[in-house]
C-alpha cells in the first residue's frame, strides 16, 4: 500500500500572475485520464461541483471557501472592506446552493465568510481579507488531511485483521484533499495489516466506485473486486463482507445520514447479514440545524444521466442521495473519535480530551 | 393498456424453401430497434442464447426445443431414427448446456428429445419425427401463452386496486413467447384497473429493465418509473410499493429462487419494508433434482458487461444471478395456482382441480 501514489485532490496556490488559483482533479475523465482543472473565479468552481469534475462532501467543503477566496481575490473590485462583505454575501449564497445536500460546501463556504467577516471587524484592510481567505484555505487543506488521517486511525481500531470491506461510492482521497474518509479507514487500516480486500460497489448512476474508488485503489495497490451494486446482497451472503464504511454528505442531529443513493439499501442488507455498517465522516458533516434525516434536501439529477432512452410512458427517478436511518448504523466515524449515531451531537461539543 | 402492440418474442414457421425458420426478436438492439433474427440452425440458437439475444428462462425453453428440431428437420443428413436420436442426444447435451442456471432450456431440450425418442419407440418415421419435433415447438409456443395468462390470472388476484409494483430483470412478454410472467401478472391485473405504475430496476450489467421492461410497458401503455438498482430501497421506504414480482430462472424443490442478479437483495429489502414479494414462473421453472438454492449453478458472466475499463489490480465479480431464499418469498404464482414456497414441490404434482 503507497498512499504517497495519490495526488491531491484540490489545492490552492498563487499564480504566476499574483491571481489565486485552484487546481483540482477532473473527476469526469477518471479512470481513463487523470486531469487537472485550473479555476481561476467561482463560477468555475460552481460548474465545477454540479458537473462532478469535482465532488466528495469534504473536498467540496475546501471547495466551497476557495471559491470564495477565488471570488475576493480574483474577481472583486471594490475598494472597501464593506463592499467586499457585501459581494461576498451574495457569492456565499450562490455557491452554497450549487449542491444541496452536502452540508460541507455550505460549512466550507461559512468559514470562508466568517473569516472575512471577523478580520474586517477587527479593522483588517482590503487586502489583508484577501490574504486571509487564502491563508483558511491553505488551512482547510491542512486540516482536511489531519482530520482524514484520524479518522483513518479511529476506524482502523475497529477492523480486524484481513478485513474485508465494502464500500459504496467514493470516499476516498478523491472526496477529500487527500487520503479520504471511508478510504481512509482502509488505508490506515492497510498500514496495520487489516485489509485483504475492497469491495467497491459501481455506483450507479454516475459510477463513482468503478471510475473513482477501483482507480484509487489500484493506484494505491489495495485488492479489489469491482461488484454492480446489485450484487452486493449476493456477496454478503457469501460471508465476503467483514464490514461496511461509507462516508456521509449529511449527518442530522438525530444521526440519520444521508449519502450517495444506494447506501441506505446497503445498510438494511448489512443489517440483515450482520455486518456491522460505519459511516465515516469529519464533524464537519454533522449539520445542527437538521433535526433528523427527513429534513435533509435530497438533490434530484437529470434523468439522462440514468439512461439514454427516452420513453413515452416511462418517468426516471434520479435521487443522487439517500437516508440512512441511525438505527441502522453501528458507528460514526469522526476525527474525534467513534461515536454512536444517537450521542453523534456529542461529537461536535468541545472537549479536551479525545471523545471517544 | 394494448398487450396486442407486443409483437410474439419468438416463433417457429416453416420456410419458403421448406426449411423450419427461428423468427425472434434481437433482444440486444431493444430499445432502439425492434429487429427479429431468422435462425435456421442449432449452433445460431446456442450463439443467440449465449449472446443474451434470444434470452427469459421461458423463452429459452421454447428455444431450447426449437433448436432440436432446427437440427432434426434442417440439418440432420441421418438415414434413420436411431441415427438422429444419437445425433440428437449430442445436440441436447450442447443446447442444455448454452446456459447454466435456467432450467428451462434443458427442461425443453429435454421435451423435444423425449418428443422424438417415444415416438421413436412407436416405430414412426424420420419425417414423422421431425414434424414431430415442429409440432412440440407449437405446443409449446401455444402452452407458454397459456400458462402466461394462468399465472397472471391467479397474480392478478392477490393485488389491490392501483397496485404499484416493483419488479427486476424482464420477467415480461420478451422474457417469453408472449405475455410474460411477472409483467403477465401485471397485464392481467392491469385489464382489472389493478395497477397504478410499474417501477423498473434498470438491472445491470445487461440492462434488462431499461431496454427491455421499460420498452415493453411503454408499448403496452402502463406507467413506468425507471429506477437504478440501488434507488429501490430508497422507493420502498418512501411508500411508492405495494408489491415487489419479479421471474425465476430456477425453483428448486424446498422453493429456494435463482433469478437475475439482484432479486435476493430485493428480496431482503421487501421484507425488511413489509412488502409481499413474489415470484411468477412456470411449473417447468420447478427443478424437482435440486434439493436447494445452493445447489443451483450461478453462471458467471464476462467482467467487460460491468466495466469498461481494465485496472491491475481490480477484479470484476459477475455473477448473473443470485439465490433468494424460499423464506423470503410471499407465494409463487405458477399456471397451477398460488403456492407457498415450502410447498411448492405439490404444483408439480397432478391434480384435477386447481391446485390453489
Amino acid at each position: 500500500m503507497d498512499i504517497s501514489a495519490l495526488p491531491r485532490t484540490i489545492e490552492l496556490t498563487w499564480g504566476s500572475d499574483g491571481r489565486a488559483l485552484l487546481t483540482s482533479i477532473d473527476q469526469r475523465r477518471l479512470p481513463s485520464q487523470l486531469t487537472f482543472q485550473h479555476l481561476y473565479d467561482y463560477v468555475s468552481v460552481i460548474d465545477a461541483i454540479k458537473t462532478l469534475a469535482l465532488r466528495g462532501a469534504p473536498a467540496l467543503g475546501v471547495g466551497g471557501a476557495a471559491a470564495v477566496a477565488l471570488y475576493a481575490i480574483n474577481e472583486s473590485e471594490s475598494s472597501g472592506t464593506e463592499e467586499l462583505l457585501s459581494e461576498l454575501t451574495t457569492v456565499k449564497s450562490i455557491v452554497a446552493k450549487a449542491r444541496p445536500t452536502a452540508v460541507n460546501l455550505a460549512w466550507g463556504v461559512k468559514r470562508a465568510f466568517d473569516v472575512a467577516c471577523t478580520m474586517s471587524s477587527n479593522g483588517a484592510l482590503l487586502d489583508e481579507i484577501k490574504k486571509g481567505l487564502f491563508d483558511l484555505v491553505k488551512e482547510l487543506e491542512i486540516e482536511d488531511e489531519a482530520t482524514n488521517r484520524a479518522i483513518g486511525a479511529y476506524g482502523s481500531d475497529l477492523l480486524a485483521p484481513d478485513s474485508r470491506i465494502l464500500t459504496h461510492c467514493n470516499a476516498g482521497s478523491l472526496a477529500t484533499v487527500f487520503y479520504g474518509t471511508a478510504l481512509g479507514v482502509v488505508y490506515a487500516a492497510a498500514e496495520h495489516g487489516k485489509i485483504a480486500r475492497v469491495f467497491a460497489d459501481e455506483t450507479r448512476p454516475v459510477g463513482q466506485g468503478v471510475r473513482l474508488t477501483a482507480w484509487e485503489l489500484a493506484r494505491v495497490g489495495i485488492p479489489c473486486t469491482l461488484i454492480c451494486d446489485s450484487m452486493a446482497a449476493s456477496v454478503m451472503a457469501s460471508d465476503r463482507i467483514d464490514a461496511v464504511i461509507v462516508g456521509a454528505d449529511r449527518i442530522a442531529q438525530n444521526g440519520d445520514t444521508a449519502n450517495k443513493i444506494g447506501t441506505y439499501g446497503l445498510a438494511v442488507l448489512a443489517g440483515y447479514h450482520n455486518i456491522p455498517f460505519y459511516v465515516a465522516a469529519p464533524t464537519s458533516t454533522i449539520d445542527l440545524s437538521t433535526t433528523h434525516g427527513l429534513d435533509i434536501p435530497i438533490e434530484q439529477r437529470t434523468p439522462s444521466e440514468v439512461s439514454p432512452y427516452e420513453m413515452a410512458g416511462v418517468d426516471i427517478y434520479n435521487p443522487a442521495f439517500d437516508v440512512t436511518p441511525a438505527a441502522l448504523i453501528a458507528a460514526i466515524i469522526t476525527e474525534r473519535g467513534v461515536f454512536s449515531p444517537s450521542d453523534i451531537v456529542s461529537a461536535t461539543k468541545p472537549c479536551e480530551d479525545p471523545c471517544v
